[in-house]
């Protein structure tokens, strides 16, 4: 390209000098829609992820390269883990001459799961999300899940002669992961401190045996969302490979126009 | 400005005449938001409107002019009801010089409620719109509202030996006002349509002897999506005042992470 | 399922007969999350979608069977295109029981393009959607797609000495196949129908001749709102595999804090 | 409610004593759509705001009194301001009988513009929020605007024989107040740290004669995405009342479907 640029002597009015005196913290490409790889339980999903991608400017630079973000992009081909991720953080920041840089990746996946008395089987849906963070000379690498769960609660089965209040919760789970490399964490091991937290875990697919079978455990299983947030910090707060987190659980209240919600951060 | 532009030299580039021979069927403007004042419960509430407003172009007309809806909704000022609104129609379409046109405000709206036992009060936030349509000389009056409400499966409720899940469910009712001037309807009575069907209506601020109240309801007035979209229908045709409807529901599935959906239109 | 549900004397309470003697156009499963692979441009991209599915369902019937639909989804495994979806929609009625019926995905894909002058290439991402329905003995196939383009106002540029207001814009097209076997359409020449008719389109990944040759690309090629539907509804008219269809035009305006708008329908 | 719960026996099931000792930093109601009254420009402007109130909970308590949030919100009569927020702030954190707490309100809101060569009046709307939070004994108060201006790329233009590329840009900026009630900041006085430093500012209604102007000043006033978000950096800089801060800009590139964007924090 630089030649092709010469040739046509298009000036370069990015790499100018910037008077100023004001670095940039973050700047980059925001939402752009490319393709994602993903290991999970074992094989590569396919999808479509909104990545951002950014990074630190010196007081004395006047711009950055935007299209060196999509051509990182546009070389991404292996499936990503973490271990991946640092790597490319790497790549990408050399390749953008900073020393300094965030990537975050937004996507789906899916988990085949069994429903529990019928055993038939159909794919639940789960946010993810990938995020790897060089600053002042540390990479901090996060893996994010979002698990739709059930919650049940427990002052409104407490109080009434039958039935018990229950809905649909959102609980997202950030964790930093100490050693991206020794320490990897599956997707459905994130997953699984949320669900086994929750009044039930659920299913895209029940016959009603299952229905059943989810209704009871949810009964006999209540949560306020103060007990699903601690419940699943204890968890994470047993896993050794595990830094910072962030919990939040959203429950949408069910005997309400908006959400009961909770966070936990270590 | 007619003044101003023919003194400044300015092109019209709008007014030309289009050689494609393709009518436009609607255009205009999109998303825009503009306060609106509107009376529920007698008082006059005011807030912030997203309006699209458009007219029918014929194929000659190179383009409409854009400005004129915006000068429109500023000259808005009167709480806005069925009646005025199907004036207003005129007013729009005049000033475009249209005889073809849509209004759409789409919109918050709030309602006290008082809790079931302590009497508490609150406000209950509810989605509306206005939509006016004049098409081949007939114009049509419609007011939507978007009511959140609570439903409870009565399959999980006759197969589980206790409990039975439950959800919010959000009601869209949308009605043609036969005559906007003697037939008014008011925004509590579209409400009222699905809060009635409901398994139990809900409320901002409930204390314990309310959650026992509105627990205990939904257990007693189970509703399958199918049987709240017949329900809100059926209390529909019983109202003279409206024509053509579309009802819809959507309950937000506490068992699945996907949405069971029913609508019934006439 | 049938065998274990009657094994454990599970009641089936949606099988019931239902006395309101209304029928339900449309009930189902909503924003449904599940895989897809797609044809696109001779290879298959795996995505993950969102799908309504519903069907009819007649005055004396008291529920449809959600879970169906599930199964349903599940079983898709081969790359859908327009054959294979009218095929599959008379797959999931059969399964539900019913005569009437819709199904629809939407979801994102991709398109390697090179840029004008540098022929680097990259992936622009597209908004696409499949609907079947099958509605009084007659089944439509429809293909969406939602383009993102440059738009440049030739108001502006007549008027101005220098410069011209332009903005991002999205084109959306739906069009019902005439024949879904024979007649089908590739998603590119969908795409096309919209790029060609834009003030210029566009790439991920520009380098600074391409950012020059798009620039008077657009400047040389200015259109409203209202020639950009126009343009693309001629090329829609000169296909004789298209019945139907829908085009929208949104222009995120550079001047206001609103869209421009247009639609034409055939 | 007291007197009518122990009459009826509920049980109190939040006010239990917690085992797990783990403090709950942020519990709370989430996406609650309440009425907010707002001065801005010296008059009172009613919108529906939506409000995410939360506390810290220590670890040896079970729950908050989730009713006791929205008993806080109807309590609300008053136009809010910096000063009053930070008075509040401490009557919902007594009401809830916790130390440390947030309360975060969004909404639009309007001023009234006169187009640069017309005149002619209309409503420009930009959202805004109130962030109040006191952890740790100490209180901070946030304003945040975001700010729709138009933005145009000093590359397309310096490297085009004409035209150049532009769009809608968004600029939020949060700022910390220093002395909530002496330090107060005007709402309209946000908004012109971000129209001052943008291309173009923009309008809702433009006559021909205004679009002419808007056109040719953005083409006077090439900026990238860098120089927009130093130069509201370089206006927060020099105005005292401002404490900490944070500055977006997300310029919708016209050239792109993805968007350009920028952070300086402070």
């Amino acid at each position: 390209m630089n030649t092709l640029t010469d040739a046509l002597h298009i000036p370069d009015t990015q790499s100018e000098r910037d008077e100023r005196h004001l670095a940039i913290q973050r700047v980059g490409v925001k939402d752009v829609r490319y393709p994602l790889n993903l290991r999970v339980a074992g094989a590569v999903q396919s999808t479509a992820a909104l990545w951002n991608l950014d990074v630190a400017l010196p007081a004395e630079k006047k711009g950055t390269h935007m299209s060196r973000f999509v051509a990182w992009l546009d070389a991404q081909s292996e499936p990503l883990d973490a271990a991946g991720l640092a790597r490319q953080l790497d790549v990408m920041l050399d390749k953008l001459g900073a020393t300094d840089g965030r990537i975050e990746a937004r996507f789906s996946f899916f988990i085949r799961k069994k429903a529990p008395v019928s055993g038939l089987q159909s794919l639940l849906d789960y946010a993810g999300a990938f995020i790897a963070e060089r600053k002042d000379g540390r990479t901090a690498i996060w893996a994010e899940v979002g698990v739709p769960v059930k919650s049940l609660c427990p002052c409104s089965k407490e109080i009434s002669d039958y039935g018990a209040h229950n809905q649909r919760s959102l609980v997202t789970i950030r964790v930093e992961l100490k050693d991206p490399v020794a320490g990897a964490i599956e997707w459905q091991e994130l997953v699984r401190f949320a669900e086994e937290s929750a009044s039930s875990e659920i299913w895209p697919m029940l016959k009603r045996a299952d229905e059943k079978w989810v209704t009871e455990r949810a009964y006999e299983n209540p949560k306020f969302v103060e007990d699903l947030v601690r419940d699943v910090a204890l968890r994470l707060n047993a896993d050794a490979r595990i830094g910072h987190y962030r919990v939040d659980v959203e429950n949408f209240e069910s005997i309400h126009n908006h959400s009961a919600w909770a966070r936990i951060e270590r």
